[in-house]
């Protein structure tokens, strides 16, 4: 087939964050059940009259709703991580550069969801919420949900749209975890995943970064054993920290080289100073930190962190085969060489495991340096990958 | 030559940490001045009538001048690190398995001696020893020192002993930095060094860990600017999370999928918690922070992470080559092959410039699983190099 090429590819437009309530309430693994769950969503393109054309998109730990098109109510900051990405147009969604017309999921041809995950905190319900049982947010009686909470928090609100059938569920990182559980859950409901820089189950040392950046929030006193909101402070500072940790493995050392080096930030000499930053890459961790606390809550932080770690597509089924032996839906797996924090080896255990139970399964493994964030900054590599598996071959 | 048998190696045996009080001030790199410095440090064998057998050994970031045979005052608490060090009687010395009879600092022949490094807190003057000018501890005031201090400093230590040249330095990590100063410090006086799993400049990712680290420290309000002596408390919570941050950084993820995988820690099911360790690792890591902070003080963590930090013995010299144009002793460079955080390229290139200087020297890359871990855990496969590189070829 002819790939369109991407040169033309056009914006999503302004796009406005939408809400809509669940009817009934969603049972959580943990056994508890959560009432009254709201759901932030937007779309992009038109549904089809036959409703065959919904992709779902799903975002990663520190994304939200908005993944394409301008924001019509947030106009300065974006969700958008990795490099450079301070430089760019807040307005934009997380995955602008892979959701519009003519672009990889291509809005002229399909309608795509994004919603805010359970737990988060852009408008679905988390902890920062109010909980309708008390009149008070959630903070520490906020339930541990996991990824497949989530994937069922995406179904229930699915069904209050009115879409049966997904034509694609799509995500890196966190968002690929969804994808693979959406194909497992609901076999029979969804054509195809494109799982990108993700996993079936996050190997020890993730568990170990993830445990860190926990641990750098709950032991901020500011942290208040998550009760926090309305105290007039929160756990920046932990946060902070758990940031600068995600930034450095979300990064490859390589690409730390390349960009910092051992570059002083302020001065040809040093300055003697055990606070503050004196190389570039100091520097630039700092800024990450501050900027993120400004947008994120340290609660969601910690929920979908742990439900990230949770994740193990085989748990309750012996085995990856067994877990993957009912998918029907055709599978992209996309990994990047440089990622060592979703390393490619997941990805081929999957393309693997689906492979020898006959199920069609391709996995492209793009060589770039940037880390995890490649998911991110390669989406021009990935766009042709995406559009020739989402047209079926 | 023949190798003796490490076999039979024996002990230091049991050995007291004494202190010495410099007799001059020390000057610093940064232009500040240290009065009375102490210094502890410990001896093991005999120095020899003509004193031309005398071996310095320089400790790592956590390391201390107990660096052989039994502590006679302290037999609980080691500061070994590294896997399993945790089930290792706690009076030996953190190098015991290099330095003894027949091994491989042999103290049958070298007389060895182990300082705690300036900026230390067990014995040697750091930030929370007291300022002889107010009586009171330095905190804050304590000045930020690099390698070059803790080396003149170590100088000043030989000369009170009245040893001058020395037969070798040797250390690992920031120890291997300590020789590697040397050499280029004082050519005429260190007629060889052994430099293990180090660098020249620390590359910038492991720039990032040491400045993640260091954050973990001052965002703790219990640090208080660094002034927290006699207050009752002190930033324990941030210095785990320091620790933590070091391990996993210390570790290789291959050793971490092999010592720990995703087991669970306490339970075949999840127990949804988002405070408490679930899986072994993360239980590993708070154990390891937990137990740190009971032995270590936070300005001396951050007064050394800054110093290893800052190394970079190309500084003031405009190229690796013309720092190293000076340095007559001979060289051995060891380097695992899973060490991330110190990888055999820093040594690859510090041999290569020696090599095209005409200066004597060896390297060794060794392949073994367990990361930088590997300099305190491959001691059987280090003696052979070691004793045959010390006996002159």
């Amino acid at each position: 087939m002819v790939i369109a090429s991407t040169l033309a590819a056009g914006s999503a437009g302004t796009v406005e964050t939408r809400h809509l309530d669940l009817p009934d309430p969603v049972t959580l693994d943990c056994g508890r059940e959560l009432r009254g769950v709201r759901v932030a969503y937007e779309t992009y393109g038109t549904l089809s009259p036959a409703r065959d054309n919904a992709i779902l998109v799903c975002h990663a730990l520190s994304g939200d709703a908005h993944a394409a098109g301008r924001s019509a109510d947030r106009p300065a900051a974006s969700t958008r991580d990795g490099f450079a990405a301070e430089h760019r147009d807040g307005a934009l969604g997380w995955w602008d550069g892979m959701i519009g017309p003519g672009k990889a999921f291509d809005t002229d041809r399909y309608f795509v969801i994004s919603t805010n995950l359970l737990g988060g905190c852009r408008g679905t319900t988390g902890p920062s919420s109010t909980d309708p049982a008390t009149g008070a947010p959630y903070g520490s009686t906020f339930p541990v949900i996991t990824v497949s909470d989530m994937v069922r928090t995406q179904r229930a609100f699915l069904d209050a749209l009115g879409i049966g059938r997904l034509a694609a569920v799509a995500g890196g990182s966190l968002g690929g975890m969804q994808a693979l559980e959406w194909a497992v859950r609901y076999p029979d409901q969804v054509d195809s995943i494109v799982v990108i820089a993700s996993t079936h189950a996050l190997h020890p040392q993730g568990v170990a970064w993830n445990a860190i950046a926990r641990e750098a929030i709950t032991r901020d006193p500011a942290w208040r054993g998550g009760d926090y909101y309305g105290t007039g402070s929160a756990p920046d500072a932990g946060m902070g920290v758990a940031r600068m940790v995600g930034h450095v493995t979300y990064l490859s050392a390589p690409a730390l080289d390349t960009k910092f080096g051992r570059r002083l930030q302020f001065a040809d000499d040093l300055r003697y100073t055990l606070t503050e930053p004196e190389f570039a890459v100091e520097s630039y961790l700092r800024h990450q930190a501050d900027a993120f606390v400004t947008r994120f809550d340290a609660n969601t932080y910690l929920t979908l962190s742990r439900a990230l770690t949770y994740f193990d597509l085989a748990r309750g089924h012996d085995s990856l085969d067994r877990a993957l032996a009912a998918v029907t839906a055709r599978t992209l797996l996309i990994a990047f060489t440089s990622d060592w924090l979703y390393p490619p080896a997941a990805s081929q255990e999957i393309d693997a495991a689906l492979r020898a139970l006959g199920k069609p399964t391709e996995l492209h493994v793009i060589d770039a340096p940037y880390g995890h964030d490649c998911f991110l900054l390669e989406e021009e590599r990935q766009t042709p990958i995406v559009r020739r598996f989402l047209a079926g071959g």
